[in-house]
């Protein structure tokens, strides 16, 4: 290992998802034989002390309190963003401008316009071997990957229907604070951009169609909150709840919910496909299953078969443990990281790129305005 | 139970529903102790020899060709109607002014007209002591029952969301031929109507409240089918699924779905409630079940749980058989029966009325208008 | 139907079990079409008034308070046994030998003499066309009838493992009265000849192999509980649970477990077979479901498949419904009426015979013998 | 971080256990707070070439070919062994009295001697705050630690059934070759020593009591197989299949087994516990998902609850992600690190011990004991 070339990393952002960039950073190295060798430069954030202490506790070497000092160094070839949405455009664009590969969190941007000047400066790095990816790491579920596998080897045929839910509970008690995600200027959305980005990225990927409208309605259910730091009370200015009707590309329609009322789910993303040559079923609180059902089979032995994708013939599997051993969460962010690192290497564009987060943003866009606009239909704009 | 007084039935149509009617009439006074001692008349239909037949097969004393010789009759006091749709206002309207009790499947007619004039003669014939029931026989699973004991009270609170979906597949191959049931004429709608009927009732039924809202879309993937009987193809005139959105009087924010398109699902009714108190969920496919997330469980110990409503403690199961021992589809027309008779018996209204049937009507008009006009919202009208 | 010969029934136990059978009668031959016309001629009880109302109730044209006389009538061709164990060999062994066809409940008899006597007594009938059935009901869930055409088709291949349990939990409370079920001298044994003769049966069936070994442990919990009938308490002779380990004859190993213990569990009989082709999993909680694991499929896609056995491919399944719409616990019965009065038409005998019965006492006998010798193996004598 | 007392850690071999534990102590000081700070100092194996690599690969500084040099190291203040079992004892024995600390895999050792000798030896070494552990990585699911907690608040009460299997299905194809895990010599046993101990030690601890008596069957069903490396086949000298029933100290009755021939089972390890306060079911192939029934449920709302132990009530959780999120196969060793390092900063006796490790091996061998002679029970031997 210690012949390959090196790829100096640094991230910005230390919270939860900077906790779990981390774990990948350190981890994925050690499971896969990487083309390259990552070496954790720098934590970024913006108090010293915290940031720091924060960067021993990860596994960084070094730290830094402002990003635009970590982007100019020489040892760190690789930005990553987990920051709130509202920094993204900034740093990924400087970094990237740059010439520094960049990971940004998803949603991509709290804007449209933000998310598309970021997909174009991506573009224009492209050219020059600078690559660019949006952090949708529930793409790297195994199962997830291998119904995408599924779906391109025919198995399921033209697509008819797909429903997409993104369920939470964590806003139903009314003393919940008034936190930044409930406020419009640092999070964008609500549920929304949280929640309803990942259905809508992997509705994308699992299908590899697009989609063309959506009829949609939004609901804040407790528009005022305590606040979280101090006496009194504010007004929430994101959505609680989102739902959408979508259709696809190819003629196939869609529902999509995201919402953090869901009483008793905890972190139930699900999505059923069904076409006509077979059905998926996927749901985050059980991520190493499949559900498939095929009409190959025989109709009187036909039935959803619960694949554990737990085996050396499915997706990333056979770097990690023997047959029938579970992985969680975490290992998505790994497998997100080995995908990045190859295509970076392979001077190939990974996936998915900035492009595919501002076709996210697109959709998210043409949402709140069927909801502003009485549910009628929006066309969503094709991402150039 | 010979010293009871008889309640004579006459039952119009025998295909699936009548056969299922006629084993309820058999059974429940059976397993029941009801009020009345109902005795099974006449079965009526077109073909003499084939009515005869099939009285015989399911246990009608006599038959009869012609549906208003069958009102006539004085040894009747209640008609079963079991028609497609097309009939069932004709039939109801006689039967009611004829002063017989009325049962009428569901859903209660093809226009929204229809069911206006038959809600308005079932509430004339109430105030003379004659009722008149839809046949949402989903209401009489003990699940879903308790399910609505749990609701009433106040064990799911105020509810913010509800998931709907019914889901079959008999329409995904393009062979399968053009019946009546994919004609316009004959069957009002499609999946909307056949399906989509059941759950707007049960939603209805399980929150207490009423859908004012609907944004639709609807769609028919296979437009041309061949004949049923002879060479050729002809038009589908219905949808083959129909999906919307819709908000209920207290806020809460719902989804719909019902299909004929859903690859592996045989007859998936899916209902998900979630309360600021609890949710529930049922499925049909296991329709002995019902899952009950409760807040006032300590955070720790909560979760789903899967309660076996198979116990004495649980509605109509007592009048079975011992715990635990599981109840089939067909149970749902014997506690219909049951229902409607002690309904009679006691000079109470049975629900669902035709009033409750004129709703789900408006409701799913409004759906059609809705996805005529874009998907934008169409308020639904309040059944007087 | 009225053409067809009649087929006088008499049914002897009008409890739990008696009410199941004459659902059966009732319901059979409107489902099917029955070479034979069943005739509900007379129910046997001992009070007058109580059966003469019991007979009403469920469908009985007349009613009898000796089974002597029952066995006399020249309108009865066929006897139904629902009395408790300790009646059964006396009733059938004189009703074959009366030349009449014999139905009668599970476990045959609460000895092994009686049961050997009986199967001699039903082997001489047969000779003459009498016929005789034990009423091992869970041989006709569709589900487990259709697993067994896997077994027959090869699709599980060699067996090697069996695990068999059925539980229930209505003993644990220690209040619970001491019935006549938990009284040596009346019901033979507790949970062993209750529940482990069920599941005896069914892997005899399924396997269509014979347990040859047994190695045994047996356990009352709670050994003394109140009268019924009374103050004071008294002790109770029969097994709370019963547990063993088995061989096959093919080799194959199983574990089979009963017990009324089972907190949580109402009525849970779960069977699983592993073969070097496949497996099966049934659970009696959701009885419409088979699960199927074929090692045909491509190992990336193999997982155990929940096949709805609802469909018209499936055993019994064409007679009742459309597809997807499940059956409850009381079909079983009418599954059984069904396929014995075809085979007392067709003049072939019925399974389970009284030899198959026969053949499940030897195994629970031989389960009390290894338990009472300190577990060791005890080979099962064959029925010859 | 850089200024808590380091702990200089060796790890003994570099397969698939190793693997795993070098994962843990990488990411155990990144998740949990420990009060120490683990140090990689160097991974042991007998080909220098193969140990470097697989060194620097999984995070080790250093590396020794000779674990005799690897205990003699002063930078080392811990020996983690994943040999297989035919070395536990010498090494543990060694580093031990060289005033190391040991974590050893399971099972403690292949021979009932070996294991008391070790359990001897960490008495002693106990006496002078040197501490051993045994690797039953299980007990760390959150899912059973939780379910722990439950049994001794008294959630479960009394138990009276435990039902235990672990089944993976790796040696169902004859052509599978002959590793060392089917040779006596290397492996002790084979399933049951495996597989077996997991849910023996799983059961010690969950009941909190110790299995006292056994009745066992053991099977190999495919006595003969290809050699790995070259032509020819050998004999398979260990168990593919053990199943026993065992008494619990308080009187509970239980039923084990163990198999690598169970079609379709890739890693199933199941565990249900029956009280007559309440049930609980786990299995391994959803780890994040305890299932529990409460009596003190009001009967009607009663069933089996789904909890997702994934809270930050639960044990462990809350040093890892939000809500909702997953935790994979990995993490039991992660906290198993953590546990460990704990107890030797507290000085206290980490568990499960060696004492609690040659308690599984005197049930094991107990087993073996039964199954040699037909079946009967077996007192397992008191550690002393």
């Amino acid at each position: 290992m210690p012949d390959k070339p090196a790829l100096g990393v640094g991230l910005v952002g230390y919270a939860f998802m900077g906790a779990a960039h981390s774990h990948a950073w350190r981890t994925a190295p050690r499971v896969f034989d990487l083309p390259l060798r990552p070496a954790m430069v720098a934590l970024c954030g913006r108090s010293a002390a915290a940031v720091e202490e924060a960067a021993a506790r990860y596994g960084w070497t070094g730290a830094e309190t402002d990003w635009r000092e970590l982007i100019k160094r020489d040892d760190i070839q690789l930005v990553d963003i987990c920051t709130p949405g509202d920094l993204h455009a900034e740093i990924a664009i400087a970094a990237l401008e740059a010439g520094k590969h960049v990971l940004c969190e998803k949603p991509l941007a709290n804007t449209l316009t933000e998310a598309s000047a970021m997909a174009e400066v991506a573009a224009r790095a492209a050219a020059h071997g600078v690559r660019a990816m949006t952090g949708f790491n529930y793409r790297r579920v195994p199962a997830i990957a291998f119904a995408r596998k599924l779906v391109t080897d025919g198995r399921v045929g033209q697509i008819r229907h797909v429903r997409a839910t993104y369920l939470q509970d964590w806003l139903v008690d009314p003393s919940f604070p008034l936190t930044w995600r409930l406020r419009r200027e640092r999070a964008g959305s609500g549920a929304l951009g949280d929640l309803g980005a990942h259905i809508v990225d992997l509705v994308h990927y699992l299908t590899g169609d697009r989609i063309t409208g959506v009829s949609a309605a939004m609901a804040t259910f407790t528009d005022e909150r305590p606040l979280p730091d101090g006496p009194g009370a504010g007004p929430v200015t994101v959505d609680d709840a989102a739902l959408f009707l979508a259709r696809l590309g190819n003629g196939a329609l869609a529902s999509f919910e995201a919402t953090r009322f869901a009483t008793g789910r905890k972190n139930q993303l699900r999505i059923e496909l069904n076409g006509d040559r077979g059905s998926l079923v996927f749901d985050l609180e059980r991520p190493n299953e499949l559900w498939f059902f095929s009409r190959d089979d025989d109709p009187a032995t036909a039935g959803f078969r619960r694949i554990l994708v737990t085996e050396p013939d499915h997706p990333y599997l056979s770097a990690w443990w023997p047959p029938g051993h579970v992985l969680g969460w975490d290992a998505t962010f790994v497998h997100e990281v080995r995908d990045l690192v190859c295509a970076i290497a392979d001077g190939t564009d990974p996936a998915p790129s900035f492009q595919d987060g501002l076709g996210v943003q697109c959709v998210l866009s043409s949402v709140e305005k069927s909801a502003a606009q009485d549910g009628s239909w929006v066309a969503v704009p094709e991402r150039s």
